[in-house]
């Protein structure tokens, strides 16, 4: 028996995955286009920041040991505005957030500690320490030091610490091109009524945004053609113009199973089935340059697949780090029976009074009932043990969306307030 | 002393906000767009999904309780074509996966337990149940059901139920439109070389990220211009074109925050100063039809005011539910001074062998330092009481990304792998 036909562990597909997909080539884009895409270089500080000390806070710029019981105002400090002034004993420099500190200073004293009679200010602050209200040069970040590992999703902060070194262009990882096909007699558009037998394709719709989340490019999506030839056609020419090919449907064991035949006729099929629940019948093929996804018609299972074994391969193919999500380790609030196979259970997690992860799954987990997946955050990952998990128990889990505190918790939303 | 020159505590602080925001309208979209929108109204099942039964594996449909040694096959039923057949003793109907099972039928034997013979089909199973392998109408939803209830964003799993049901134009809310305005005469532009006390303006390109994530169309962002004249003609003309203004920069106290004086000319500011660290000074005002939110120029500051306090007003302006994010109760793994204000520290939360939520700071929590919200995925909440929260006493954290397992784990990634 080869790969392509044993039912493969989830890990060991990924292993697969892993070791067939190729990085995607990098490109430059101006600061303005970089959120969200993969940083495909580390950022190294090549300055020091602040470049000078700067006040923290608007104030008095001063000597800290200075006994004067009033000082002259040599200067108004703004940022942005350098005076080249000195502050000496029984002077001072009046001075506003982020400005540099003058020559001779070495604190700040806000000015809600300070009385100012015109053209002199009087310190009411009785002890005033040596660099108080002032951050030293190199204190936020140091030349040299490695700010962002490649591989990071850009976000606010990292895009800020981007602008602020100066960086007008980064390179990043390409988009994936992803194309989207669904295939099956039995779909129809959502705008049409399904005739008998007949239901509407939620696939397509659910992969291409799926996808987007990924932080894929979607170049195309449709429906497939019912007829063999037609249909490998339409495959042959997404896999020319995309990184990736996703179709749902046609991958079990069933006569009609077209797209199992295609991929084997047209690429190298690198496994067919896997060992895990929803989503036994998963192929995974390489077709020219393309890698091709064959997803299970059933709609939970082929959103399963994508976020466990889709996700991964993009990741992959930009770099993105870390490539494999870290299971946490929750507590079961009620008995969960297990099956033949690994079971990704959606399941809602939360933290308790004391910190502890608690889970629940979403009721049946029946692979066609998407309501399945509408507020799971979570995927409880239930061992093929052929017996019951106690409530009680712990189980591991693949967290999905930032987690939160129990819903009948104390109701306050901040400390002390 | 109003309300406005007040220190408030966040909570009140988005009450105000709260209270003051007003809906987004309602627009309808073609369902391919109505990813990662907020939907608008319930969704509400208007039919049994299936709306007939449905054979859950490739097989053959039988009668249960036929105890005929061998049958006839009079029927091939495949998904998406119906044929007019009665199961009857002694005969069987090959069925795929999603295929409505025939009259007369009530049970699917799958294929790998069945041997065909020319036209013949044995079954190989010895006890086969009532429905067993069969999905019956309703199973997946009900007529009547609510769904998805308003407020959701729609993503895989929500826009396959919009699809299955049939909703080619879905009502969702409309984007909020924000606008990003930077101001400070000591902001260079990131391809420029900063001069003598200039830094580069950061603050613009992470708004700009975050406002997309919060799912904000940003129309307009750009640096203010330094005379007081030309910046409140820029705001004014802002916030006739937005739903919000998002500034940074000049609303501390010192004498040249513009931002502060034009805001109080112009519009209704409901409040100036939070007592909150980071982020003391930190405005809301009322323009027009918009709203302004007056955002510090310290780079931390400006990131947390905005998770804090703007998504919150985007979430309640499109409607989106939760709007307030619960926090979870963490662990400490070291000590952490709380100082004269709340503070939210940027923190690492994870989850521990036992599913207990541990976390530990950043590092150096200066208001300007960007380094400590790389890999921050929570807030730590630190209650202003002046005194050493230990290492082992539980705070509370907001939770911003998905959580993992901890970095030293069992390394397994799946149970039973």
């Amino acid at each position: 028996m080869t790969v392509t036909d044993r039912l493969l562990p989830p890990t060991q597909a990924i292993e697969i995955i892993l070791r067939e997909v190729r990085r995607l080539p990098v490109e430059v884009v101006p600061l303005a286009e970089a959120g969200d895409r993969v940083l495909a270089e580390p950022l190294v500080a090549d300055q020091d920041l602040p470049p000078f000390p700067a006040a923290t806070m608007d104030g008095f710029a001063v000597i800290h040991d200075d006994t004067s019981p009033w000082r002259e105002i040599i200067a108004d400090q703004f940022a942005g505005q350098v005076v080249d002034v000195e502050v000496t004993p029984g002077t001072a420099a009046r001075i506003t957030t982020g400005a540099p500190l003058p020559r001779g200073a070495d604190a700040v004293v806000p000015v809600e500690r300070t009385e100012v009679r015109d053209d002199h200010v009087i310190i009411l602050q009785d002890d005033v320490r040596p660099g108080e209200n002032v951050r030293p040069v190199g204190a936020d970040l140091r030349r040299g030091e490695v700010l962002i590992p490649a591989g990071t999703v850009i976000g606010p902060a990292e895009i800020g610490l981007l602008a602020s070194l100066g960086r007008a262009q980064v390179a990043v990882s390409r988009r994936p091109r992803v194309s989207v096909l669904s295939t099956g007699d039995e779909l129809v558009d959502p705008d049409q009524e399904p005739g008998p037998g007949q239901i509407r394709d939620s696939n397509r719709f659910s992969l291409v945004v799926a996808a987007r989340r990924a932080g894929a490019d979607v170049v195309w999506s449709g429906r497939g053609p019912d007829d063999a030839e037609s249909l490998r056609r339409v495959l042959l020419e997404r896999c020319a113009e995309s990184d990736v090919v996703l179709t749902s449907g046609g991958v079990s064991v069933g006569e009609k199973d077209l797209i199992t035949r295609i991929l084997d006729d047209i690429g190298t099929v690198h496994f067919r089935r896997l060992f895990m629940k929803p989503g036994k019948p998963f192929h995974f093929a390489s077709v020219g340059q393309a890698y091709v996804f064959g997803l299970p018609g059933n709609p939970v299972s082929a959103i399963v697949g994508f976020e466990i074994l889709v996700a991964t391969a993009l990741r992959a193919m930009t770099g993105q780090q870390p490539v494999l999500p870290r299971p946490v380790t929750v507590v079961l609030e009620h008995d969960v029976e297990s099956g033949d196979r690994i079971e990704y259970q959606r399941g809602v997690v939360w933290a308790d009074g004391e910190g502890v992860l608690r889970a629940r799954n979403t009721g049946s987990q029946s692979s066609a009932r998407l309501m399945s997946l509408i507020g799971a955050n979570a995927f409880l990952l239930i061992p093929p043990r052929d017996r019951l998990y106690r409530a009680g128990e712990r189980v591991r889990a693949i967290i999905r969306e930032p987690i939160e505190g129990q819903p009948e918790g104390d109701g306050g939303w901040e400390p002390g307030g």
